[in-house]
């Protein structure tokens, strides 16, 4: 680990990273970096870096519209997010086509129906049929509209970051002071790795830290492709580019609220193709949650897959990517639920198995009750050798909560599964999204605000479509 | 974890086993135990039972024909076994069938060309269509032809286990007293949970004992049907019985190696079914790994579904029973690869998705190499801002086998997965299987000592046909 923490200090001060926006340039140079204006490099000095990272806070709190869905973020707390990104949309009946506003409405009211889920992941898929420059606009307003748990916005620029802003601080009641106190959105900050930040993604970093939000600093560190081929090598690389965000947002505003994305996995040396769920994107979780709790800031992975389908393979995958996570403390597991093909299609079948992967995971991290009742020994006397305890006063005072209630999973024996159509869990699945999506109520929003909600989309609408 | 302990060994004391078999009735009477003969009632002193645990060893080797197939038992050590014991068998191609023995033939052909199995686990399946008096022939003799790694022999009586003993001594070379020494043979026992040993598994359990062969004591505690629906007084039960059988063989041998058995898991509650893999199972496995531990015993866990079909649930029940053995420090991962459908199928496209499962665990638990070459700071370097580093002189001396190249998972992208014909892992399982076994080539055994083994068998056939 301090090898590796030294690695990436010493990358921070030798190497750089190249910057591409000015906001960031010209942050980092009036905090004393090293900065040469042609090449855009940036290098930071291992003490300063350091002391930056230690501005950040261990553990905060994100306020959702419904103060029963506030989450916290650090410690042993678990933070369950929703897939963001996807260019694409599958299902069982309809097949992959390209994201779509109509299923983006669907895939948020069932991100909202899903209480395993705790935070909606920043735009579950792609509406390609929306005009990219408003495009967040609607997408703020589904949130709004559905969502009573806290959700994503996007990052790459100021404008997203303010719209959001706007949009969190009339649905949620309060003021950009409040917010100050009450953080209430977040976003994800890649660099573009190896070594680079865009612009966009600077400018929208700078703007989260400016108003105390929490970003969640990614580096996205594929080995052998942005990064060493060496799992040592990647883990260097990307702690280096997850401590230049997380200082830049200290140098911002000391004290935001950061959260140390790990996002470390491999490609396929054959093909270049993104592997995921693999033993080594495993271990890299497990590498980087040590390395998060070594600066003290909340730690975040993913729930992901290579699959193209909603098969084993894209259940064993994400199992992996969870355990790795889980086992490695995570704190934000984030492309929770929904992720399929490497994060390129939401699959409304993938959702449905991810939530009750999430919910078994949550089950078992629940403690065993251990006392005179639990352990039954009156009941295990009763019974006696050879018997059973289908129907003893023990069973029956606890029968109906004893157990975990599966979502997907079919337990009844062949003949009956067999006569019931042989249906697989993906098929299942499927049938469950839709009575979901049936019978999902959003949590009411007052008129009022839902007015006012309306009106600002309009006007940011306007005032973009006018160059504002 | 002590009120565990100190419940199961309440349990032993004032409640105790049925013992149905007059052997092991007459041995723990022997050895000091309160015994009911009429009802068959053993109740054990908890000093004694501690005492007697404390006589088996920690850690223990068993020899297999190939000396590189060696397996150790106990401390950090981790071995995977194949299913066992299933009536049926399946694959996608013929569907589900009675366990048969040309099925059984191209199973245990498939165990050996599967390198991360590093034992079979007593008959994948079961071929029903030989006679039940002699199957156990068979079925040692393709053991003794097809594989060069240890096998498991049936425990239900004597007799199996004495003809087992006399292929593993024959096809090793050694005779019994070498046995000893050099234990080669293992076997399940369970317990008729609850609380009952019946004679078969007793006397089983006995003669592996004499002969100084190792033991997995393992009860079958369902909670909710065989045992409390707490997990708590299920752990106790288990714990008690799994106890017994190992204070049992320290009666009978002193010292005799023993495997702590856990297989906790829970009915469902609204049909009865068998549940696996579920968040019980886990947290059973947790505990069961602790108790384990506590008495200086190697522990065996297992690998289950109840899903019939070899899908997302399949893979996803599969990870949570892997990953709980796994992180609970399992010793012994018994029905590792092939279970299906709760135990009743060994299916041959599970066997290739497990098989994966239990080389990407392999693989995570293998530690990342950090030192300077690994941690690539030139590389970096060279490579720079925005470049990628597959071409990098760092990248092509490790890119071979850099990462965990897949057995099943399909890491290709949408459309050159989909013009492939967009199969799903089970389908290219299945594809993976009928290679396998194809190209598969049985160990060479020497033609004296396949000539012995057939004489052997022929032999114990005519003798037992004549109720010898």
């Amino acid at each position: 680990m301090e090898a590796i923490h030294r690695a990436s200090l010493r990358i921070l001060s030798e190497i750089g990273l190249e910057v591409l926006g000015d906001r960031a340039l010209d942050a980092v140079r009036g905090a004393g970096a090293t900065v040469d204006r042609s090449s855009r490099n940036v290098r930071l000095d291992p003490a300063q870096v350091e002391a930056l990272v230690a501005t950040a806070p261990s553990v905060f709190d994100l306020y959702a519209r419904n103060p029963e869905r506030d989450i916290t973020f650090g410690g042993t707390n678990l933070v369950f997010g929703a897939v963001g990104g996807p260019a694409f949309v599958s299902d069982l009946d309809r097949g992959r086509r390209a994201g779509n506003f109509a299923d983006f409405a669907d895939y948020v009211r069932l991100i909202g129906a899903l209480d395993i889920i705790h935070q909606e992941g920043g735009g579950p898929l792609e509406p390609t049929d929306l005009p990219v420059a408003t495009r967040h606009l609607d997408m703020y307003r589904t949130f709004a509209v559905e969502l009573d748990k806290t959700w994503q916005c996007l990052g790459f620029g100021a404008t997203p970051v303010r719209d959001a802003l706007d949009v969190v601080c009339l649905i949620r009641g309060v003021d950009r002071d409040a917010l100050l106190r009450e953080p209430s959105l977040m976003t994800v900050i890649n660099t573009n790795s190896p070594l680079r930040l865009d612009g966009p993604m600077g400018d929208g970093l700078i703007e989260m830290a400016i108003h105390g939000q929490p970003v969640v600093a990614t580096p996205f560190t594929l080995a052998g492709a942005m990064s060493p081929v060496s799992l040592a090598g990647a883990l260097a690389q990307q702690n280096a580019e997850a401590l230049f965000l997380v200082a830049l947002a200290q140098i911002v505003r000391p004290g935001a609220p950061m959260v140390y994305g790990a996002f470390t996995s491999n490609v396929d040396m054959r093909t270049g193709s993104p592997a995921f769920g693999t033993p080594e994107a495993v271990k890299g979780a497990l590498a980087s949650g040590q390395l998060a709790r070594r600066y003290g800031l909340p730690w975040r992975s993913s729930n992901t897959t290579a699959s193209n389908v909603v098969d084993a393979q894209a259940a064993y995958e994400s199992e992996m990517a969870v355990w790795g996570a889980v086992m490695g403390g995570v704190n934000l597991l984030y492309q929770g639920a929904g992720w399929l093909e490497g994060g390129l299609t939401a699959s409304f079948e993938k959702l449905i198995v991810d939530a009750e992967i999430l919910q078994m995971i949550s089950e078992v991290l629940q403690p065993i009750p251990v006392d005179e009742a639990s352990l039954g020994f009156d009941a295990i006397a009763d019974v006696g050798p050879g018997g059973h305890f289908f129907g003893t006063a023990h069973t029956l005072e606890r029968y109906e909560t004893a157990f975990y209630r599966p979502l997907v999973s079919d337990w009844r024996n062949f003949e009956t599964w067999q006569a019931d159509g042989s249906r697989t869990a993906t098929e299942r699945a499927n049938t469950i999204w839709k009575r979901l999506l049936a019978e999902a109520v959003p949590p009411p929003l007052d008129p009022p605000a839902l007015e006012a909600l309306d009106a600002l989309v309009a006007r940011r609408k306007r005032e973009i479509a006018a160059g504002a």
